[in-house]
């Protein structure tokens, strides 16, 4: 990444603000304060994406499931295979006898992939899922 | 305010980042991109106060109900009595004939403000209940 | 409220979920498991509206501010009566000799409400701010 | 699963709030009412877990980086190796020529994990980064 149009901004800030902000970001493991400002932004910038529903996004869906439920390997494997398109990946770790965790990396539109994540959500033997939005890092400069 | 100790700070940052983030505070209504940063800083402290449950903290409570149900406006006043402590005010709305809008600002450490928010809005009757976490300006440089 | 229509459903669950659940909501002050059902329920519906640009919803804007700042109560109050049809009414509370908390009860259609609360978070010399979205009772049964 | 446990239950509801939820949970791919209660029940669980900074819990971390940044995949990778404990796995999608999505499997208390997740959101070069908590299928019935 070729950083030639970097720049620097001055802002006005109290000395005491910045020095809470400071101590924050320690916290944080920021060892560059003009860092955290930019992770901010881009924080920001995530958020707006996801409120226009054209825009196209990244995302991730956590599953938690018990894989003895009948049929919800098939069913969840089927559903995945429906919307291929939208799936990039798929990693699965064993939690324990009965249980998985299983994480899918979607892409496309908000309102598509949130529906897909939505689906998987709300199978049977499903216990708990979670749908983690991002986006595309040429969108983030 | 006396704003002796101001300073100015400089952050580094590629153009494109500052360009849709100067495009994202002018949409948010910001004049000022320093004010804008001394936001998202202020907003993260906020945060943190709220995970340290021993610090001071205000709020506020934002209750919808019908004041027909039985009972309902009585136990919420006996409530709010008992926890006149940490109550500063109540606003209460009237939405429409059978609904009720109320605001509730309290103030104390952050696991009783959250028990008293819970409690109001575990009522039978409150049809939505609303926590909202800030902190006192004191505390907000 | 007549509760002309109250019914009675099943819910299939099993015995450990339940007793966590029953646990749960011992904690948060429930002391009627259907009502700590129904709201989960609505506060699903309400997120559901929130999404809707065009619904017609309620909400209060905190805020956290310095009078002392320089023509900010001016600003505020002028904005205000700027949206005046948009907002029902404003709490005011001293927190210190300089700190102010201001409660604005807003209603009018989600992307409006939004807007406004946007333009008041975002006033130089508010410290914090943050909005919260309900629905008017009318709408949630 | 043996499901020898199974119990049912009644809520009362009246009956408009029950055809918004039934509306909502269609909307939403729910085939079966029970099975949207009990994940509303799951959903409240995991977020009391989360806040019990002690219990045992799982999580992903999502990072967009580009990997052309300067020793950013050497440190991603270093500081996954001093945590390997608490790493389950690590997925790596290839975005376009420049930007990689990375989701990490975490395990382990809850402020560790999220130590850990700070940790890598707050390397240079990651653009965005987000921490999503789950639970062990075991804890959630």
């Amino acid at each position: 990444m070729p950083e030639t149009d970097l720049c620097r901004i001055g802002v006005a800030i109290n000395e005491e603000l910045l020095a809470q902000f400071d101590k924050l970001i320690d916290k944080r493991g920021y060892t560059n304060r003009s860092e955290a400002f930019r992770d901010l932004i881009r924080n920001e910038l995530v958020k707006e994406r996801w409120d226009s529903p054209n825009s196209e996004v990244f995302g991730t869906v956590t599953l938690v499931y018990d894989h003895h439920v009948r049929l919800l390997t098939e069913k969840l494997t089927s559903l995945q295979h429906k919307y291929h398109s939208s799936i990039i990946s798929s990693t699965h770790v064993h939690l324990d006898h009965d249980n998985c965790l299983e994480v899918i990396v979607v892409r496309g539109k908000a309102t598509a992939v949130q529906g897909l994540a939505n689906a998987l959500i709300a199978m049977k033997g499903v216990k708990h899922g979670r749908f983690t939005g991002t986006a595309s890092g040429r969108d983030l400069p």
